[in-house]
Parts: C-alpha cells; structure tokens; sequence
C-alpha cells in the first residue's frame, strides 16, 4: 500500500511549519496568514491527493470505532436528548461518539465534518444546514458512510432518518378541526428546509381537505435570529386580525416556547382565547397550566434507527436505507376548545 | 524529532492488524479477541512508549485547533447549554469542539478521553465522574491541557471552573428562613460528588446559624438510577411525618422535574402546602402555576471561562486556575409561603 501524505510531507514541500498546514487544511479563519501561502498549501496538498488518502483508504484499512455525530444545536432539548440516545446505542456496540453542534451554520457543518474525517471516525451521521448539499456530495466521494437525521434533501439520494413530516402538519391539523378549530393559524420559521416546509404543506392540505377557509393567509413566518420579538409580533398579528385565529399551530418546540412566554404575560386563556398545537415537544410543556397537545417525533426510534444505519454501512452493507418515520398525536388541554365537556377530554 | 510510534509499528511488531491494535488500545470491550494478544498489544505499545509519542510530542508541534469537551450527560439543559456556550466561545477563538458524554460513566469518560486525545485535541474540559482522580492523574502526566467544568476534586490540584456550591445552598436556606420556613427539608443525590455535598453543607450551615431545628433528620438522598420512584417516595416521606416540612431544598434541576410532577399528581399547593426551591434551572420552571425560586449558575460565565483558561494553558500559560462563581437567587413565587403579601412580592 502506497504510503499515505501526511502533512508533514506538505509542509516540507511548501516550506512552511506542519501547524501551519494543519491550520489551513482545518478550515481556520486564515485572516492571520497570507492568502498566497494558503493557496500554495492547498494546492500541494491537492497534488499530493492528501483527503484522498487519508479517508478514504486509511478509513477502510483500520476502524477507529468512533463515530461523529453532528446536531443542529446541542442546546435544543431535541438535538441533547437524540445525541443521548445515538450515544447509548452507540456505545451497546462498543462505538465511541464525537459530538459537535452547527448551530444551523454550514460553515461550521463543514469544518465538523472535516474535522472529524480527518480524525479517522468511521462514519457520521449529521443533521443538515439549508446549504449543505455541497458538502454531502463531497461525502460521498470520501466514501465515509454517513446518515442523514432529522433533515434530508429530496433530490439527494443518501441514507436518511426523519419524521415524515407532512403527516405530522396532516395530523396536528385534523386534530384541530375535529377540536372544533375554524381558523386555524400556523408559525413557522423562515427557511428553505424541507421538512419544515413539509410541515407546512400538511397544515395546508389538512385545511383544504376540510375546506376551513384562510390557507396560507393564516401563515406567518419567523426568523431563527429574531425569535423572540417575532414570535411576539406574529400571534399579536394572527390574534388582533379581523377575524382573529382560534387556534395556533406552532412548528416547533422554541417556538412554542416563546409564543407561551408571550400568553403568559398577556393573560391569554389557553384553549378558551386560543388553542394551541405543537410540533416537537419540550419537557416544559408539561408544567404550563394548560398542558400542550402536541406532536412527538419517536426520537427513541430516531436515534436507534440512524446509529444501526450507520453501523451496518460501515461494517458491510453499502445499502441506501431512507426512513420516515411516523408522528404520535399526543392530546393534552391546550388544543381541546371545550375542554370542561366530559366528551373532549 | 524521532519518528512517532505508529499503530501500524506496533501492528507489525505483535503480527497483528492495525485495526486490532486500534480496537485494544482504544479500550474496546475486548471480549471479541483473546486476552494474551490484547497484553501483548498493550506491553508493546508501552514498551515503545506509543501514548507519550503521541500526546506530548504530537500536540506542541502541530496544533489542531481543536478541544475536546466531556459532559456529564448531554441530554440534561445544563450541560446542554454549557456545551453551546463553549463552542460559541472556542468558534470566536478559532477552535473547533468536539463533544462527549459521559452519562456519570467511569469508563465511559477514559474512553472518551483517550479517543480525543489520541485524535489530537489540542486540550480537554471536562466534567469529572466521581472515580476520575485517577484518569485526572493520567492527563497530568501526558502534558495535554485540561481545565475541570463544574465539578473539581479539592484534592487533586488542577485548573476547574465551578458553583461556589456551599454558598448555593447556603443562600437558598437563608432565603427560605427569610420567607417565613420553619422546616426545612432538603433532597440532594446519594453521591461523594463534592459540589453536591457542599451543596448539603451549605443547606446546614444555614439552618444551624439560624437555630432551625431538624437538620439531617430532614435530609434525603435518591439514586439517579431511581430517580423519578425515590423523589416521589422521599418528597412524600418529607410530608407525612410527624412534622411535616413546610420547604423543600432541591438540590438539583432533574430531582425538581420529578418532584414537580409528583406534586401536581397529588395537587399539592405551591407554596401553601409546601414551599420549593432549586439549586440550577431549567425552562420547565418558569411554566409551572407557581414559577420556581431558585439558584441560577452563571453559565455564561462558567463556559466562557473554562474556554478561556483552556486556551491560554494551550498557547503559553501553563498556570493553575481555579474559579467558583457565586450563585444568583432568582426569587419567584414557589419560595413564598405569603406570597398575596405585597411586601413578599
């Protein structure tokens, strides 16, 4: 076997120290260093096919039996409690996990990646940026397996583990209306991501299928960056229109959580003023007065899922497995408008 | 330089795979391959001194830009939100982090420690299981920088970021006493962890400055292996007894979710029946009928610093820090047993 590029083989090439190198090829800020010895090291290490080498041939040589495991935000209770799960299941088959978090920043997502390859893990499973489709294509020519969690790309054919969420906008939705629900408002953040969107489209097709007048005009769409003042303003917006929302469909857990700061603070009663229904779920929702109905995404299944996924293309099989997994309605008093009736609860 | 001791030199010298030698030296469950050859390994990788190579010489010549962070359990908030914090932290200073969890694990936590530093972090935070001193005494000798996160050994001598935990539940007591308690129970976790006993300590003090009858008559300790029974059974003990407690010290976020849902399963009255409050938080509290009095930990600070001290031990300072932050009493309904009093409010 051809003996594999190290960066020292770079650094003497180029004449420059191997931290030097490693800082470049890591995906640093290179604002220190100038762009002329930066390109000249990313070239030699281009000609020298040093990424070839080291995953794609030092992977399959030796198994460091260590995955890399990258979230969305390692602060959301959705992304902790996955990576406790994926960890456990992990660790059953003797796997170590490395973590890291993006924090919705594919310029992050990227440099995790990398790190994490050229730390020799034997495969990843990762939660996508909006932009990520040219890292995963690069991924694929690494030849580190990989899973998608939580978020996949329709036209990008990888292995993937997701909640199918049109069902669970569908879902969220019929409840509502069978709640006695008649118009029915949604936030959702502003994004491209699909299965965001996808929640979207269920809440819609559930309204048209029941002809509940309002669609999309009943949408309202937040800024990850702005949450709080804009969450604020939208069920302000969707509760003091001229025909006023009865019910809010909240596509996520932080969402929900500041709409509920917001309620609170203006005494609104929940469910009589407004029912509320949630996508994702949060230990919180429990303790408010008039505990969430919500949607809960089988995380155990979730976690479990991706990490076998994982482990089988890494110790055999090369299979593309996509997984879409099925919401679970979970009925609480927030959603149910006339909840004093022995009928409805 | 000599030339770093390979896997592939001890590989050869034992007549083994590399991936063999990976999978023993990575502390794999080793019950897959025999235990002479799983000796040898290790007697050769000793002998040409493979660890030492690879740590102290490896990392003072070529940086990574990387550290490792080992939690305590990733899907609990508060090491979820450090975990954000610190990476927020290191991203400004152009360092990656790579995650693990522990779960209060032993073995767990050498595993993870060893995987990172063999990838070559640059440094390590770490929140120490209860047995770590040993490990502790190990990552001395390799020269790797590492700064304690939450938890420190007063023993052991080495740079930690922590609660001061004594004032912790010294200041919730007294601020019980102030409020009007006259018995004072306390529930904290069956572990030699020192952040928790002082956490103990401090609930006592108080209690004796102030000439409170019961002392540890009125302490419980629960299992975090039972957790939710053994909340359940010591609040209820707490209770029925002849005098029954007025207040309950919680001497952490995770026994308040349970006791929490106990309470309301019960239709206790917070703070009528019994007043509560919390050394941590998290955003269940604030949703609870009566919201939570408790002890906020700087987390902005404990993260922030550690990173900081972590990083100057990298570059140049190889001095000891060692850092308690005071505790902030955050004061809402739970703790006030006249809380219709307008001078309570």
């Amino acid at each position: 076997m051809k003996k594999r590029t190290s960066l020292k083989d770079i650094a003497t090439r180029v004449g420059v120290s191997t931290a030097l190198v490693s800082y470049v090829l890591n995906n640093q800020k290179e604002d220190r260093i100038s762009k002329e010895v930066a390109a000249r090291i990313k070239a030699v290490a281009k000609e020298l096919n040093y990424r070839t080498n080291q995953i794609a041939k030092g992977l399959k040589t030796s198994k460091t039996f260590t995955i890399g495991l990258i979230v969305a935000d390692i602060s959301n209770s959705f992304s902790a409690s996955l990576a406790r799960i994926i960890e456990d299941e992990a660790d059953k088959n003797g796997y170590t996990v490395l973590f890291g978090s993006s924090d919705e920043n594919d310029i992050k997502l990227r440099k995790l990646a990398h790190e994490m390859i050229n730390r020799g893990v034997d495969g990843l499973i990762l939660a996508p940026t909006e932009n990520a489709i040219e890292l995963l294509l690069e991924l694929k020519e690494t030849e580190v397996p990989f899973v998608l969690l939580d978020r996949y790309f329709p036209q990008f054919r990888s292995s993937y583990v997701a909640l199918d969420n049109f069902q669970a906008g569908y879902m969220a939705t019929e409840h509502a209306i069978e709640s006695g629900g008649k118009r029915i408002g949604m936030i959702n953040f502003r994004s491209t991501h699909f299965h965001l969107e996808e929640r979207t489209r269920g809440w819609l097709s559930a309204l048209r299928e029941h002809k509940i007048p309002g669609g999309k005009k009943q949408l309202r769409l937040v800024r990850e960056h702005h949450l709080e003042s804009e969450v604020q303003k939208t069920v302000n917006s969707l509760l003091s229109q001229q025909e006023p929302v009865d019910t809010l469909l909240l596509a996520s857990n932080m969402i929900a959580i500041h709409a509920l700061r917001y309620i609170i603070e203006k005494r609104l009663k929940v469910p009589k003023d407004i029912a509320i229904i949630v996508i994702d779920e949060t230990e919180a929702f429990e303790f408010f007065y008039a505990p969430l109905t919500f949607i809960r995404q089988p995380l155990q299944e979730m976690g479990q899922t991706a990490t076998r996924i994982l482990l089988d293309n890494i110790s055999h099989n090369k299979a593309v497995s996509q997984v879409n997994l099925s919401p679970e309605l979970v009925v609480k008093k927030s959603s149910l408008h006339h909840y004093s009736s022995p009928l409805k609860r």
